[in-house]
């Protein structure tokens, strides 16, 4: 069989030549007489493939010496949890903007521990604005000032909007923002100085799924309450470098690979020329057939990641996706909350498999929304 | 490089077909187009997956079907704080054995959510005892009537000690035996009925670090607070089958295939077989040489999954060490915490592995203690 263009949300298709070596090094690793997965967490070997991965963290993201970078379990879900339970201070106050489904499973875990305030309420516009300090035509966001933190999430992948500016709480304001960035992280370069943490699964951009980053101010590692289990403190995973208890090895050494990949193709300045560009062809089809295909975003907010579109029936919607299959494109059916199509180009898509789909996006309309 | 004996406490050794199938599926996932990893978690591929290694899991270990069985991410450690932040209920009191290293990180993140009670403690033997109910010498353990649950450790992977019996709560008791099997579950048959709740980390006898198992009585799912946010509570994926978020599907891939290896090499009576036959081969070498090695662990309570014992001088450990280096063997060098060696001979090391020690040990011993 072939390989096919994966359009997956997550886990989503990662660079051959990653794939690759996992395969090559899964029986024996590196001439060391046994896998790298069969091999001590406390080992030279397993620690040079934690601390190269750490540090390619650092310098893609170029994360300032006062960050530290943590590798946990439990995926950003887990994160939603460990947010408020290490950051809330005081008043317990947090803010969260409520730009889709990802930011408000994050809200509800906090209104679970704190007082957490709906800082941005998308839901007017049917979730398809951002504030308009986040790139959007919405409010402007902005924390309040007794608020332990403001959390954002950089991109809706269910809904398709990513922020385009980041909605640095004002001058003089000592709310650190926190990101959920699951699902855009190392697509593109950040500031990360501008943030307090910044969280992420890895099963977008980054490697295997079963692996959450986690890139933390270090003052901020002293909020943790000394009252907290040891796996959901953030200080604990930090004073032991996320060493702490057994990694998950394998999706750690996969988010090593695909660093190594990112950095010898460019970097992140190159990689969010290739998102834009393949994001650009899929965009550039559905604006230029609008009696086919429509993107509910507003065009300031869109994902370069998760481009949503819809077709004007469902049995058209139907159509488009078995036409895809048929053409070896995969995973182009939207979530199941929301219905519609979804084409998700992270890192590992390559130009090939977007131009695919924007030539059969092509042929579709020119038959008139047929196959 | 030929393959090495790896004595590993965990990660550890994996049967080298499970390795073989891993690696050959790694780029193409039978005749897809793409590998598993790449795969969503919500398509009919990986949900055979997920199902089969929750259905062998059933099959295997005979779980009753009034239990829940589910697949977390974090580790056994997140399970420390699991286990209590679900099961705590009126006074919050809960008893733990101290048995070692493990049972006590377990009791501290519970002494942190409630009131923990040590209804054993091993110390004064300094951890080579279990209690008498559970195969030792030591005083008998039982749960006091107003506590939530009663927490063991079925096998304390540093010590090595592992029980033979378990330590049920007394007729009419209402408390619940909850078990930390890390480093033994499905390396023997166990009478699941007797338990409220099991955990285990994956990496010591059902595959690759990154997934823990958790098998629950369904009646115990009832106590997860609604206040606790959505990745701690065990209702939440109980409900949903443990796809509430994105599993970590390559470790989960590797357990089903352990398990099918399991299976088809004769289940868990035959996998006890097996490691009976190992461990025993080892202890006879440190019976029968006493003036070269010696176990700490009282005899009753020796585990046979990890194999700890010293020899006169740290000079003499090393001489010892190296030599098997020489021949093969990786992974004997005791923990960190304890020193000494450690010969960690789970379900995927194999009978000529432990005789390739037993026969070293013969050897060293012969020469007085000498490689």
């Amino acid at each position: 069989m072939s390989r096919k263009w994966n359009f997956y949300a997550g886990p989503s298709t990662l660079p051959l030549e990653v794939l690759t070596e996992l395969r090559d090094t899964m029986v024996d690793y590196h001439n060391e007489g046994l896998s790298l997965i069969e091999t001590s967490h406390r080992s030279p070997e397993y620690d040079a493939v934690h601390y190269q991965a750490m540090d390619l963290v650092r310098e893609l993201l170029e994360v300032p010496a006062n960050y530290k970078i943590l590798f946990l379990g439990g995926g950003a879900t887990l994160q939603f949890a460990m947010v408020p339970l290490n950051l809330l201070t005081g008043d317990k106050i947090c803010d969260y903007a409520l730009t889709g489904s990802w930011a408000k499973s994050a809200y509800k875990d906090a209104a679970k521990l704190g007082q957490a305030r709906a800082a941005f309420d998308g839901s007017p516009s049917g979730f398809t604005t951002l504030p308009v300090n986040g790139g959007g035509s919405g409010p402007a966001l902005e924390a309040s000032p007794s608020s332990s933190y403001l959390h954002i999430t950089s991109n809706e992948t269910i809904g398709g909007l990513q922020y385009k500016t980041w909605p640095v709480p004002a001058q003089g304001s000592q709310v650190p923002l926190v990101a959920d960035m699951s699902s855009d992280i190392m697509s593109r370069k950040i500031p990360v100085e501008k943030f307090g943490l910044i969280y992420g699964g890895a099963q977008k951009n980054l490697g295997p799924a079963g692996v959450t980053l986690v890139i933390i101010r270090e003052d901020l590692l002293e909020r943790s309450p000394e009252s907290l289990p040891a796996y959901l403190s953030y200080r604990v995973h930090g004073e032991k470098d996320s060493l702490y208890n057994t990694p998950p090895v394998f999706a750690l050494y996969g988010v090593k690979l695909v660093l190594e990949w990112l950095k010898k193709n460019g970097g992140l300045a190159a990689a969010q020329e290739r998102n834009e560009e393949k994001a650009g062809l899929i965009y550039g089809r559905i604006d230029r057939y609008p009696e086919i295909y429509r993107c509910p975003v507003e065009k300031a907010a869109r994902s370069l990641m998760n481009i949503v579109f819809t077709l004007d029936t469902p049995e058209r919607e139907k159509e488009f996706l078995g036409g895809a299959g048929e053409r070896g494109m995969l995973g182009l059916k939207g979530h199941r909350s929301v219905g519609g199509c979804r084409a998700s180009v992270y890192n590992g898509m390559p130009l090939a498999g977007a131009r695919a789909l924007a030539d059969y996006m092509d042929d579709f309309a020119a038959k008139g929304g047929k196959t």
